[in-house]
């Protein structure tokens, strides 16, 4: 048996996420195991670094599947993408040792959300931004993102089902970086850390327009992320702003 | 009677293009007029600066319209802006002088043509950008770029109905920008000129991608020019990497 590591893209706009539902909804992880099974003609379980929700995108998934097959991991990389609709495309497929796993051997990931910042709606690139008509304090914004750096207790941040945030309910989680950046119109804020909990970078993005909006003026993220209470937080931000860039393994 | 200039920015991938037609297809003008009609009680026709091909964008298209009605510009915008689907959006709205002209008084306008240059197809990006998967030469493409500065005759990059072609006939335009980048696997290749002929950014985007791919090399951009013959040049680039940026009046 060979182990095949896939990097993936897909506009999740159109996809259920990327996990497969019992209700035989469209997504991702379903369009890849089904284009593999006319390759491979058996049926392949293919594994995640993670599921995203319903209308958030990838520049940088990454899965894994078994086979027994000799097919190079190349032809196989052409054959997914003739096999698989536009939505998603395959970047790579490369063998990689018998006992990799896409989750459990994630080290990092990067997650970026992107924000567009003006009165006037968004036509062009609504699918891939959120949009927030209402000023932005980007100063106070980018302090509350320097304050997520380190490793902190994120109950704050996590989705109200407990049995999803995974690690045996361990809500602690290291940051590496959080930049926020203004390029014209948008504020894109970039995430890498050694985990994400269920819904954690949206509901921080949601914190972040927040106190950008100064609807939490008297709460610093700092404050926030002590309370260790999803109530003190802000609402969670829409999928589509969201992407996940990367998922590191080293 | 005023005259209200708009500042529209649409996704043009589920347009049949700018102009209305009689099919009743559905086009941004239709859709514009239609939001127009229903704010203003009173059948409006509705002038662009000119049209845009079915999977064209704009991030600063312009069109004019009269009328008698007394609400003020900025509310014709929100009210414009509430009443339009998704992939239109109005970015201004503002009483003008009563003869402007958006096609007629158009001094300048900016198209950016965007190209995704790698192997792997796209899935994120893909209405917005044109994929070549095989190798460019970018230095090629950038001295080619830089021949179509000054006035000209772009007979060699006219699409074949000459009636198409506006301004009496004319096929010489002067441009006074053509700038290509690499932003890591994308290409962009921004244009300015005091007009532009019928297909003529995405025939000229067509030539450019030829000579990258070296399938022009005995054919300088100069020598094509020159020619004054539509079939020395390249085939017609696909209408969704283009996006018209900017129409300029002063």
């Amino acid at each position: 048996m060979r182990t095949i590591k896939l990097t993936i893209e897909y506009d999740g706009t159109d996809f259920n996420g990327w996990q497969v539902q019992s209700q035989g909804n469209r997504t991702v992880q379903g369009e890849i195991e089904k284009a593999l099974q006319t390759i491979l003609k058996k049926k392949v379980r293919v594994y995640g670094s993670g599921r995203t929700d319903s209308g958030v995108h990838a520049l940088g998934q990454v899965a894994h599947f078994k086979t027994s097959s000799t097919i190079p991991a190349d032809a196989i990389c052409r054959a997914l993408n003739v096999n698989l609709p536009r939505d998603v495309a395959i970047l790579q497929a490369e063998d990689v040792k018998r006992d990799f796993h896409a989750q459990f051997d994630a080290k990092r990931k990067v997650y970026r959300y992107t924000i567009l910042n003006r009165q006037k709606p968004c036509a062009v690139n609504r699918r891939f931004c959120t949009h927030i008509p209402y000023a932005l304090n980007v100063s106070a914004m980018r302090r509350g993102a320097k304050d997520l750096i380190g490793q902190h207790d994120f109950r704050s941040f996590v989705a109200s089902d407990p049995a999803k945030c995974g690690k045996e309910g361990s809500t602690i989680r290291r940051i590496y970086r959080a930049d926020l950046k203004k390029r014209g119109m948008y504020i894109v804020f970039e995430i890498e850390a050694n985990g994400f909990l269920y819904k954690m970078v949206r509901n921080i993005v949601g914190t972040l327009i927040a106190i950008g909006a100064r609807q939490c003026s008297s709460f610093s993220m700092q404050n926030i992320i002590t309370a260790k209470n999803r109530t003190m937080a802000g609402d969670t931000a829409l999928p589509q702003g969201l992407c996940l860039m990367e998922v590191k393994y080293a």
